[in-house]
């Protein structure tokens, strides 16, 4: 069955495609084999990641570029990703309404997704989502994420190209708690341009952008540009500055670089949950974590050395493995 | 020497915690002994959770209350925990500026730390610093955190009661973010009551508790207060609800059984951080991380059987270890 879903994603079918997000939702076991087959054909797509603030319009001006880029015959894939209560697990914007805009076209594929648990997180989500939409032929993918706390960093983790959306009149407490967007941002985009304060703010980031040119020796230095999303005024030139960094990317060889260290972050983040869940069903299941709690609770045993102790077994466990190994080579 | 420093905070050093801590941040060593010797004497505290928007006005509130705490002879401890980048690793508020205000009272101990990494984060580093204050004589610890995506949930994994503050006027977008606020809420707080809209929220968020009390059977219902952090108003009665709270977990169990399942957490949490920390290690000084990520690159590999056969092999070399067991006791 999972065969036959990525065959079906591989010719284009958006339907299987959702189906294949939906298994990774609910970390349903058919999709680890599904995205297994996929795998071999993902890396051609281009990822342009889109952060801000909550209410600077990102969805609207990625429904906008979207529609730019479909302008030049490139196929579209959209992940927003939607921070959301773990408890509750829903999303905040509903694939419906984002739908309706963009519906009519048949080679956009538009998927929202809220980002769950605490391990992996929106980083792990929209991997493998770009990787499906990747593999179902889309040429360029976009992912929208509200750009706060750990997610603006997380957002590096999978685009080529992050675009950092402000907006005038947010206030600072918002705008300068975002400490980190110097480092991330490849593209600024002053949305709500029109609003009054955007040049005060393009100044702004104008001069950020300047000083740190002198702290750090950088080639790129990222473009502002100024969008009013609602009106489609500035997107063409949002385009272009997207496609100058990847061009800068691609010449430098910076390009395979950043593909590189980006998957070999992935793959230990995978080891790191895949871990996780293991060791947290051993430990429930022999008993050991509710006798080791008993304990802790009662303080006859420190959570440190708990640590220690429990990952050293592990440890010379895992030197046991490679003995035996050697011996039966040998 | 971490046996002297541990015997100093018991004896109430703020100098020897503030030590103490800097080495939890720089994961020092001596960190780790220090703790060990430190837990037997954790576990007094009462630990109250502050979240909510940038701009709320947490510092202030948190002050003030540290301040009406004081007033009935209790030892407070203050953890501001900030997001920052992690490139940077800055934190926005240094200690000095929250000093200045409660600088002149001895028994109140400030802290702010900076959510560094990606693993562990807000929830480690609080739980850590909640322990060390808590050692040093502190009744009652308070935990001031911007509610952002997860933070918001991590805070629960500390605190005994949560408070939720919100703000009239800080816009939509930013208020229905927070999805998850209803259930981790103990206690609302609706500051900057005297701003304009701040009727409305109070109505909003009261319309909320009851709807929420119809879904599902709560035997707790989280009052709303309203302050005006910078004048003072209100922090009494917020510490009364505060109060409330807590006698209504110690009269229920939930107390107990609340701590139990945070240390159950805690203490999958070290040894998952703990594992990975060694598996990461020995897979990059092996060189096997970068092996394995030149044939993901090449297609050769998938991240999936990677994750799934280097969590195997660790996996069956602890059963190897077992049956190793078995037969020296054999």
């Amino acid at each position: 069955m999972s065969v036959e879903y990525a065959a079906q994603i591989l010719e284009g079918s958006h339907r299987a495609a959702a189906r294949l997000i939906s298994w990774l939702e609910d970390e349903d076991e058919r999709a680890y084999e599904c995205m297994r087959q996929l795998y071999p054909h993902t890396g051609r797509a281009y990822v342009i990641g889109i952060t801000g603030s909550p209410g600077a319009g990102k969805s609207t001006l990625t429904n906008g570029l979207a529609r730019v880029i479909r302008q030049s015959g490139l196929r579209v894939g959209i992940v927003a990703v939607d921070p959301s209560s773990p408890f509750t697990g829903g999303a905040l914007l509903g694939d419906r309404v984002r739908m309706n805009d963009l519906a009519d076209d048949p080679d956009i594929f538009i998927r929202s997704m809220a980002t769950r648990g605490f391990l992996g997180g929106m980083a792990k989500a929209a991997a493998d989502v770009v990787k499906v939409l990747d593999a179902l032929g889309k040429d360029v993918i976009l992912i929208e994420t509200v750009g706060v706390g750990q997610d603006e960093v997380d957002i590096v983790d999978v685009a080529d190209t992050t675009c950092v959306v402000l907006v005038p009149g947010l206030g600072d407490a918002i705008q300068s708690m975002k400490a980190g967007i110097m480092e991330i941002a490849d593209v600024f985009v002053i949305n709500k341009a029109d609003h009054a304060g955007a040049d005060m703010l393009n100044a702004e980031v104008c001069a950020r952008i300047e000083m740190d040119a002198h702290l750090r020796k950088r080639e790129w230095s990222a473009p502002v540009n100024k969008t009013v999303a609602v009106e489609s005024v500035g997107l063409d030139e949002m385009w272009l500055s997207i496609e100058s960094h990847r061009k800068y990317l691609l010449e430098s060889g910076k390009f395979y670089d950043n593909r590189r260290e980006r998957t070999s972050r992935e793959a230990l983040r995978m080891i790191h949950g895949e871990l996780f869940r293991v060791v947290r069903e051993q430990l429930e299941q022999s008993g050991r974590l509710d006798a080791a709690v008993e304990k802790l609770m009662a303080k006859k045993l420190d959570p440190y050395t708990l640590m220690r102790d429990t990952v050293t077994e592990w440890l010379s466990s895992s030197q046991c493995k490679r003995r035996h190994d050697e011996d039966t080579q040998s």
